[in-house]
């Protein structure tokens, strides 16, 4: 019986330093989810060495765990979204979108090209430049409560369009990366399926619930409405991989479907627990990642330091230009929403290890800009927007 | 991105099923559990094998879930136990805990010794029949919503002192095996921190809950209390099994701590979604480790008969004879409720199969008498708790 140890510890310990770190940050005014990170970092490999290495790779219980809090996460803030709502910024989203990949992905490219690789390494090093993370900016978000603010709202929107272009580019540069020439029309259907995935579920789930949620409620069932959506929010979490999305997009369609039910709200009551057991696992885990000793030298950190800001600058710059319909306060804050990365750099950068692209400490650089955007955007976004709180209120959509 | 379609496949179909087999159960009137440990069955490794055996193997994602699951579902039991009603049966827990573990080692190592295994090896067999799996014994009594039955707190009082016996017979019985002899002793050092590790968590810890339970909710901390309480839940669990004890030892104790304070019935409703998500992979999981192949003859199919024959009986009458000062009625339910094994009886047959001392044949006919005990037991449980409902609520516990 005392195979269950060592896993206990680790969760325990996870949990605890969660609540640490948040308690700290909060204390210095910052979000949360700052503390968390900084509280992964701190008991990780990198420093206290609490959880090891081989603890937190992928397809690990921890890892698991915490692809369970972000899929909770993103399904507990489409539980917050109207498909109505969406579609009233859907011009500003799709221009955030669409700028916000190109800028990163052509400055990133220009950049790796200037360092010496050749323009089928840098596209791929491009690559990792280009997905947003929405798990971050959808706690920061939640967690000052301005989900219904039109920025949000643009931010929720861009991300889905941000992970179907990141997903085809990913596919792209892959491809060129092999050598095998690349198939517009593969690419094609890629694009297509991806749409239509999100275009059936989305507005037709939204559709069906609008209509009648009522059989949620049907004495025939002995299960609670709870059970049905977490079991939809699991489901369609795996079938948005099927479909080369991120799991957390599925998990957010999900959420936005139940939003449309009657049990809109106890639903995000029921929630809250599971958001309180779960989250943190992804935060801190996220921390945990961030090497500091491929980074312990003043080469490494200056590089680190220079994709850092070409990171930021081109997101914030992509959703800016994107978002300037809601002026120029909105815009800037719908571009720092964008700006982490997150653990879908840290993805890529290992499948551009793993095919021999770049090196361990270009590895750990793009590892370290992808944590360091997720861990510099929340006191960033959380100042802007308690700064334009009033303003925000005020604010409607302009673009219906 | 795709590394994640395998485990968020399998997240998917163990929830699913679990949710399928509690309906199934339902309509025929079974508790919902055993339509959940019948999925596992069916779409674990034996029937259909969506899931694969190395998914379920110790310390994967899976089995961490479950374990999780089990833990929290304990310290949801031990939410609605008060320490002064534990008390109250206290003798009677007492005596079902000793009786039945020395009734079912006995007619074990009496079993195991007529079919040629040499004494030392028999008790180890024996050891195999002692430990009481509390989890399905207490979503049973949850289920039908009697946990504050007299009969109930008789259980989980006893489950508790099983829980120490079996621990130290296990450690008598491999130390045997190694032919290392054994130290009385060293018994004596293991079993005196077991208890006092439960005396005075169990006890300290309410007394200080009972005293103040205010600076749960004092403004210097950002935390909600249940933050607070399931740290104190996997830190707990982590703690017992240091203890040599099981996890949801220290979850229950946990549970009963936080049953003192005066947020128990909010944290009560919040455990609620935790248990709707987690617990049905510890279920599920128990049904799919049954490998129905190693069965699939006539000897096999006699052995286990038999094996879970005594198992069933020596369990029944141990805690039948320990619980006669509640009635026949009282003592014949606490004597079926100690009666499922579950995943103790597994641990200890992996050890067994490492360790040489049994064979591939024997160690299955072990795991599946573990589970057959686990299958069985809640309906009986069920029919016994429904039939005797009024004279329960009238009995009041004689031995105080």
């Amino acid at each position: 019986m005392h195979h269950a140890n060592e896993i206990l510890f680790a969760l325990f310990i996870v949990f605890v330093a969660a609540q640490v770190g948040a308690e700290f940050a909060q204390r210095l005014k910052l979000p949360g989810v700052v503390g968390e990170i900084a509280a992964g970092c701190v008991i990780g490999p990198s420093v206290l060495g609490w959880i090891a290495p081989e603890q937190i790779a992928t397809g690990t219980p921890l890892d698991v765990l915490a692809e369970i809090g972000v899929v909770l996460l993103l399904f507990s803030v489409g539980l917050e979204t109207r498909l109505e709502d969406l579609k009233k910024v859907g011009k500003s989203a799709f221009l955030v979108g669409v700028l916000g990949v190109l800028l990163p992905f052509g400055m990133g490219g220009f950049w790796a090209h200037t360092q010496g690789f050749d323009w089928g390494k840098s596209l791929f090093l491009a690559a990792a430049f280009v997905a947003t993370s929405a798990g971050i900016t959808a706690r920061v978000l939640q967690e000052l409560g301005v989900l219904q603010r039109v920025e949000s709202k643009v931010i929720l929107g861009a991300a889905v369009i941000d992970d179907i272009l990141a997903m085809l580019l990913l596919g792209v540069v892959v491809s060129l990366q092999d050598g095998q020439g690349f198939d517009p029309m593969h690419l094609l259907v890629v694009l297509g399926s991806a749409v239509g995935f999100i275009a059936v579920i989305g507005w037709g789930g939204a559709r069906v619930m609008r209509w009648n949620s009522a059989w949620l409620e049907k004495p025939y069932s002995t299960h609670s409405p709870l059970l049905i959506v977490l079991a939809l929010c699991l489901g369609l979490a795996y079938v948005s991989t099927l479909f080369g999305l991120a799991a957390i997009i599925g998990a957010f369609l999900a959420g936005m479907i139940a939003s449309e039910t009657r049990q809109q709200h106890t639903l995000e009551q029921q929630i809250q627990p599971l958001l309180a057991l779960l989250t943190p696992f992804f935060f801190v885990l996220t921390g945990s990642k961030i090497d500091l000793h491929q980074l312990a030298n003043a080469d490494a950190l200056v590089v680190l330091l220079v994709v850092t800001l070409i990171a930021t600058v081109s997101k914030l710059l992509g959703g800016f230009l994107g978002a300037l319909s809601l002026g120029r306060m909105g815009a800037t804050i719908v571009g720092f929403g964008m700006v982490p990365r997150g653990e879908v750099g840290v993805v890529i950068a290992s499948l551009g290890l793993a095919a021999g692209v770049f090196s361990d400490r270009m590895y750990a650089i793009i590892v370290a800009m992808s944590l360091l955007t997720a861990m510099i955007t929340p006191p960033i976004l959380a100042w802007l927007l308690k700064r334009n709180v009033s303003a925000g209120l005020a604010a409607q959509p302009r673009d219906t």
